[in-house]
């Protein structure tokens, strides 16, 4: 089959790998579309020691099942099933959790990949396999959104700060309003970004918050982020986080104790978040999902340039396998 | 009448002060014991801003209401009752919050002080009013404990470690038994502390934590211990942080993300939450509380040495303003 191989910072080459083979319990998935993720990005960077080269990265995907046709999306968490965390549902936080697209799993920026059958999640036919790939990062966010909301007073207003404008930030605005928030506002310093969200995606965009906010999603998790963060979130307020951008801390938490914040670190979604999520994508409670560019993947290096230097209006690349 | 005046930076002065006058809903109290808190060595080492010299410091008071002679401990947070926080029963984020020890009020190192009505609970005549003084520090506790309860997801074990072993520590470790945590303790450096809570106070008492543990709770409030609370909280579980040590923030936040880690700004108690510790403390629910060292409130100032030169092994100091 094809793939896109990370071999080296910044190097990705199209060429020839190995089929899948699947395992007891797994069945091979024909990739149809396959989103590109900030953490794809950051492997193809050097920056994420758990994606060394070579390797195929890539965890968004959509396609059909090999053998019976079945037209699914991946929930590409693989987890033990067995441990307390699997058992009670939390299955995100498995001490022997596995993403495809880490070692030992290959990524699917390819044209096939192996995937347990518990994993799949069947798409109906009124939806396109191109937004169906969207249900995992949809579901990262719908998760931080969940956390969040039971964290929140029911005394506080139903507003949020959403800070980032990437797919996760316009996400968690989507997943907010279908969980209950009523008012939701994306923090978004990209000037073509931010009009795609505002003009194209019918999102409320500001450059900065304009007053205290009950509760604040970080969808891009750098110090500078977490400042800001910390600072708008209003008293009795919640920070959910979720990105991994940078090591360094940056917040406030000589306030986040004199004014009684909650931050919670959120680290992709249950499995039945998953299943939450892609049954609301596919009911039209997560809107038209019209927010994705669609290239080959056999172009899949130049679109991660483009990326890298802020040319891709919109939130998401999907990257589609077949010509 | 006499009063222990903070002057400047590790300057008090035992003197005249004017007696406090009642305005409309509030009552004169004499004070009977008050109690030396961390916050108030912050003052004292000229490092709390808010707390300005020349001021009278302390807020852990009980005393006895001047005409009818109620027994009474105070709740030292004054708030406005009317706005949104108030009225939701959160009165420690109320914007408009006051507190005994910061202008304008003055604080309980003083014979006298006077106080809301609304603010006193009722002392049964089995609990001398050194030990009802503890209501305030171990509300404090009280509080965060419950936060972080309502916070720890059901399915993990119910298991704390308490980093610092002064008053709010210890009282964390037993709040957080009275609410339900069946297994605590607390990380203590200090040799002479850690003996005494493990030889006086029944703790168990460890140089640091063991094993990574579901709840941690940060009596400390310093850069260290938010490094060693994120570090050693199990995926999945909470940290609850009580401390204003410093500024600089220390949390491991990408293992807080990636394991899903709660941290639970806490400050001060709700109304409610002061009561509730009260009547925990009066029904014995929180031990003998036989944990402090009385000293006359003439001598505050060596005791005030002595507690920064750590030669207090009893975790709370109560200064007794008559002789």
């Amino acid at each position: 089959m094809k793939a896109l191989i990370y071999q080296g910072v910044e190097t990705l080459a199209f060429e020839d790998a190995p089929e899948p083979r699947a395992k007891a319990g797994e069945v091979v998935v024909r990739v149809e579309a396959s989103g590109i993720c900030g953490s794809d990005m950051h492997a193809y960077l050097g920056h994420d020691a758990r994606r060394p080269a070579p390797l195929i990265l890539g965890h968004e995907a959509a396609g059909v099942v090999e053998g019976d046709g079945r037209r699914v999306t991946i929930n590409p968490l693989v987890s033990c099933g067995v441990c307390a965390a699997c058992v009670a549902g939390r299955e995100n936080i498995c001490a022997d959790r596995q993403i495809i697209s880490m070692p030992p799993r290959e990524g699917a920026f390819a044209q096939y990949v192996a995937m347990p059958e518990s994993n799949l999640v069947t798409v109906p036919n009124h939806v396109p396999l191109a937004k169906a790939a969207l249900a995992e990062p949809i579901a990262v966010s719908w998760h931080a959104a969940r956390l969040a909301l039971a964290a929140l007073s029911p005394d506080m207003e139903r507003r949020a700060v959403v800070l980032g404008g990437g797919a996760i930030g316009l996400a968690a605005a989507l997943a907010l309003r279908a969980q209950g928030i009523a008012e939701t506002c994306i923090i978004e310093p990209n000037a073509a970004r931010a009009a795609y969200l505002r003009d194209h995606c019918g999102e409320t965009v500001a450059a900065q918050a304009a007053r205290p906010t009950p509760l604040i999603v970080d969808a891009v998790g750098i110090s500078q982020t977490r400042a800001t963060a910390s600072q708008i979130v209003e008293p009795g307020g919640v920070i959910a986080h979720i990105g991994l951008g940078d090591h360094a801390d940056g917040l406030d938490v000589r306030r986040m104790t004199l004014q009684e914040i909650t931050f919670i670190g959120s680290y992709t979604y249950t499995a039945q978040d998953f299943r939450d999520t892609a049954q609301a994508m596919f009911d039209g409670k997560l809107g038209s999902l019209g927010w994705t560019e669609e290239r080959p993947l056999q172009k899949g290096a130049a679109a991660f340039q483009d990326i890298r230097s802020g040319a891709v209006a919109a939130p998401k690349v999907i990257l589609r396998p077949w010509p």
